[in-house]
């Protein structure tokens, strides 16, 4: 067997933990609810208790190390998880080194957004690029850039925080205080709440009827689209106009080879990438409009694979290289 | 004598040239307006006459390379000005190869905002900085960003093309075409809009008075601020908040330890530090709220001074290291 790492994907919802090779082929995989009300004690338990699992599993399994992303923000350098929203009680954890003394193992830190960036540059939609900004459009929107060969990190690891760029003046207030954040009028949740506005229960619609009368989400105004439903349409084209604006500005400000876009709501990336495209075309500057916007390929390991990395990776290479097996 | 280098900064207006040592210091400098409308054979003859002249005059100087900036966009990996606006008849010109065939010298090749970002990051306001973003705020917006200890190129070196990001929904038409360009309402061209339109000739606003009845200028906005109007004191709290909303999606997406601003309205740094400072308190996610913003400190020589040390300089140091003398 080669040499394997120990991932680990701290969610607010999900603890996810797997063994993954050098190639980002996942081995194992295991996962569980992550007890995020419980605090950072119960929650570094059930790490231990899920890699003690996975090891038990593969007795044989040469690991050499582990490495893990959180929420943000997180300095990836020192290891420490700063104040996750979705983790309540954590506040400048030092995971790194918690973890490290007790496997006794080399382990590295990363924010979920760069952590996804990198597994998806390293081994998904990325791959052979030099730069690419990794957006994930989900309940709010996040990401990681690569920029010139490598992850960008800026001041305490912080740089990439996609979500909270100011792209209008309008709509509803984000969670963050602002008005205008990209999350607040561009993510799943932004769709959602527009299409439980534009509807009642009751009304008939095949929206609410999909909701069964409750709040309608992004699944449903996807799923209604694909269906033929009109006002889903044009829900969707009106949420590709603001993905399109957001992008744009991403065009412009990283210069990307690439755009890779996740999240839940990349489910939909067929019925949105006419909507995106055309506000590019309309927007970006001649010299930016033919970089490429696709889907991620990794789904939800793009973190699991891309915090491997950060162990089996020696370095950042300039350029991804073929992953050796 | 020591190392030097012969910068060029052409501009649409100006070109300048200089011998500058690694230090970052000036020995010399010319200057004479470009001959813009011309097409590019007449400039770079420009280029020639005035890099002779400071050789002539300086002969005993040990030159080793010739370092220059341009307008974008360009492409500073491949030597190319692609297509500036203010430069009439220039297209895919490749400057870097000719300039190198007729000094037989190394050439190196940066836009604008990249060089003088470089300039202030090495020589100026950002020494000693791992990451900054140097905006400049005058007709236009245009920067540069230093990622991690190293000049952010993207592809095609065409990063960081600050001016273009979209801010809003609201205000005048771009050049570009877009409404809400972060240029669009908030460089000087915007600032001298707005008080001219507030004022009207011959009102005895103290405005058109130093307009002398012409169109208000970002500088008189300045000028009568400082001399305690009112409605220039309105005008820059306004631009200020721009500004800072600008510069929050900056912190937000680049993560710098620092921002550096340059540019004409830079002259009014101390007016509009304050409502800078208020709207990024106000709108950057807590994290990111003490970066420093500081005006620039080379002014129009930060292009000049980055562009010799792409010659002077081996390679990117991770952190600026003390200049050698």
């Amino acid at each position: 067997m080669s040499t394997l790492a120990l991932a680990f994907d701290l969610g607010g919802t999900e603890l996810r933990g797997a063994l993954v090779e050098r190639s980002g082929e996942v081995i194992a995989r295991v996962s569980e609810p992550t007890m995020a009300g419980a605090g950072s004690k119960a929650v570094i338990r059930q790490i231990i208790a899920l890699a003690e699992r996975l090891l038990n599993e593969h007795p044989q399994a040469k690991v050499i190390g582990l490495g893990a992303c959180a929420p943000g923000p997180l300095d990836p350098k020192a290891g420490i998880v700063i104040a996750p929203p979705t983790l309540a009680g954590w506040h400048n954890v030092p995971l790194m080194d918690i973890l490290s003394r007790q496997f006794g193992l080399p382990v590295r830190l990363e924010n979920d957004g760069n952590a996804a960036a990198l597994g998806e540059w390293r081994f998904g939609a990325g791959r052979r690029t030099d730069s690419l900004v990794f957006v994930t459009v989900s309940t709010g929107i996040g990401g990681g850039v690569v920029a010139d060969g490598r992850l960008y990190h800026g001041r305490r690891g912080l740089a990439a925080e996609i979500g909270h760029m100011t792209i209008t003046g309008e709509g509803d207030r984000c969670f963050c205080g602002n008005i205008g954040c990209f999350e607040a009028v561009a993510s799943g949740t932004a769709l959602g709440r527009r299409a439980t506005q534009l509807t009642a229960p009751g009304d008939g619609s095949l929206l609410r009827c999909l909701s069964k009368g409750g709040d309608v989400s992004a699944r449903h105004v996807v799923e209604a689209a694909r269906a033929g439903d009109v006002t889903a349409h044009e829900l969707v084209e009106a949420e590709a106009r603001w993905l399109g604006i957001g992008f744009t500005n991403l065009l412009h400000l990283y210069s990307p080879d690439l755009i890779v876009m996740g999240g839940g709501l990349a489910k939909g990336f067929d019925l949105l990438a006419p909507g995106i495209r055309a506000t590019v075309e309309e927007r970006a500057m001649p010299a930016y409009r033919e970089v490429p916007i696709v889907p991620a390929e990794l789904g939800d390991r793009a973190g699991l694979v891309g915090a491997a990395s950060l162990i089996l990776w020696e370095g950042e290479p300039r350029t991804a290289p073929a992953p050796l097996t």
